[in-house]
């Protein structure tokens, strides 16, 4: 199988992940900073070091800012509404994944106001337009670094100098970014980051990240045991406890660690040029092929290695389903759980066909997913299917 | 290694719950309900074998009535926050872990009252005494299974009974019985019940359960993608879409649903006899040692497999970590992140020092536990440490 998903979840993973939490689940099951013996005191030091392998990648001091969470979505939903309180304003585009605006939507009933700037056809933001929208009681900004539907990079460093000059957080949605793209955590004008760990970060599934700046004081969502402070029946207001209630995912952070030990050792600029070869080739071949439509910007630096198409009017499911089936070729069609972006893409009714090649994706995986999409145009163009 | 610490985290796991781990990690890496490729169907499936074992294993109709979380933590912060709102009461007991109790104190400053039923010293409360705390406004009561530090049973059927005369919601902590005690939920009086995967059910780390009755409207505490209705910007109201936003922890999960059927294929009368007779030999031996304290009741049938006590007058901690230096038995001392429990069984400064056997526990480690607690007892009696 050729799997193009990777924006879902990135697979396969190296081999040191699947080791690793193997390793950890039979010698160091146990739970991380509730006991004091050998086996609890080898759980928390597999913590500490995804933290600090994290911190390593993204440039950060402190690993206790690296708040390990259950995926990108919960690490939003913390940032999102630890942050905002009744009255508050909020500005956000309409690239955003359902994770971001869903939350935003379902605080609009609790009296917190989103404005929505809205991209062009292609996916880019304005950052004038986030200016422009910018209200007394504005408190939060949230982007997404690049859409998960166009692969459209967002102005993330003119979008954080406005929020900076104008007092206002800047929450950065960086579910399609982490891992692919260098970010230099200590430069970039961001207060918060969402990071999912299962992705670019070649983790397994069950893993997220907040990193939090250490100027923000953002309210817990979850209360519970943390292993600290256990004499007080209420949430410590310290790193990373406040934020970490109950038992971590001590084997999935463990993998998690040696996925981002992996990317070091491979090296971020290596990755970024790999994946810009596949997005480069699939770009070229793909925008001369009769019947395929492109979504989002065909210039490399404006986006990433996320292609979204569709085969003259086909529906996307249609023409995913056979790539599945004929091509054994793994891809994702219809909507991607942003349906504002499709809305700005002119594609909600049709769907796309999202391809989206991985660390582990190679230059024949891409040649063989462009063959298959000519023929598929082809048969669709003679009828034939 | 003794392991005499699976209240907090059972070890080891069977090898199918270990290998299944694997094989999904390396064979259905994919997406669940994301994508219409055939991984991302597999992975798909997991998740509902997972929800069908623990159906089976409780006796519960409708598999999407039982919802994956991060931890018991996070199903009981989703319980807690779901169902109250300003203006409500709640009641509790002061045997509960943290995981009740900050929450329900978080609660207060948002206008949600809580009254705590004090247990006697052996952690043994009185229904009446619950009863008695009802209020026009009592929307919910809370109570654990068994403690997590005296190991002591809650009256459960007759608490549930006085809720649903008063049409009151009955919220269940399952953390110390689930996969110990069967619990058949179409006839236990409960309304919801948060149950971790890690423990009894012999899962990894990072997977919880809430179970919630279908009469329950519960909110959600997380908004995000969910696969599902993806043209919409809210929230899908079905379950378990509702309360599973964004990507869960697929491997942790299929491991859960092969701790399940392992449990399944053993029958848990078996497992509850075998906790009993360790439980039992713990009782009587420990009963009998010259100054060595049990806290909770000694007699079967009022208890579960966790067996807290003190060896004179020492802290716990440091008998912990003799056991753990000397003997190779892990264990947990000081205090268990449940305050008021130790207030109620007036350990709030020794602590406990807390022995939990699990499924894999042998009498022989049981007996060799025993005997390490009796020379430490001498040795403290005679000043040699």
């Amino acid at each position: 199988m050729i799997y193009m998903d990777n924006a879902a979840t990135s697979w396969p993973k190296p081999n040191i992940v699947y080791n690793t939490v193997s390793k950890t689940m039979k010698e160091h099951g146990a739970n991380p900073g509730r006991s004091s013996h050998s086996m609890a005191v080898d759980a928390a030091n597999i913590l500490l070091y995804g933290r600090e392998m994290l911190c390593q990648l993204f440039n950060v001091q402190d690993p206790f800012r690296m708040i390990f969470t259950l995926n990108t979505t919960d690490s939003l939903n913390l940032a999102i509404k630890g942050i905002l309180k009744e009255g508050d304003h909020v500005i956000t585009t309409s690239m955003e994944h359902n994770s971001v605006i869903r939350p935003l939507m379902h605080l609009m009933d609790l009296g917190i106001d989103t404005t929505i700037v809205y991209a062009d056809s292609q996916g880019v933001i304005d950052p004038d337009d986030i200016e422009k929208s910018i209200r007394s009681n504005t408190r939060l900004i949230v982007t997404t670094h690049a859409s998960n539907v166009t692969g459209t990079l967002m102005p993330i460093e003119a979008i954080g100098s406005i929020a900076k000059n104008y007092g206002i957080y800047y929450l950065l949605d960086a579910a399609q970014t982490a891992g692919y793209i260098p970010m230099n955590l200590s430069k970039l004008p961001v207060d918060m980051v969402a990071i999912p760990g299962h992705k670019g970060l070649l983790g397994p599934q069950g893993t997220g990240i907040l990193y939090i700046k250490d100027s923000i004081d953002l309210n817990q969502i979850r209360e519970g045991g943390t292993g600290s402070q256990s004499e007080s029946i209420y949430q410590p207001r310290f790193l990373p406890d406040r934020y970490e209630a109950g038992t971590p995912n001590t084997p999935g952070i463990a993998g998690l660690g040696a996925g981002v030990a992996y990317i070091l050792e491979k090296g971020q600029e290596k990755i970024m040029a790999h994946i810009s070869n596949m997005e480069n080739l699939f770009i070229k071949s793909l925008s001369q092929m009769e019947g395929v439509k492109i979504y989002g910007p065909h210039i490399m630096g404006l986006r990433t290695g996320i292609i979204s198409i569709n085969i003259w009017d086909r529906d996307s499911r249609e023409m995913v389903n056979i790539l599945n089936h004929d091509y054994n070729i793994a891809t994702r069609g219809s909507l991607h759980c942003s349906p504002l972006a499709h809305d700005t893409t002119g594609t909600k009714k049709q769907g796309t066909i999202r391809l989206s090649p991985g660390i582990f994706t190679t230059l024949d995986d891409v040649k063989a997913c462009i063959r298959a999409i000519g023929e598929i145009s082809i048969k669709v163009k003679t009828r034939s299917i």
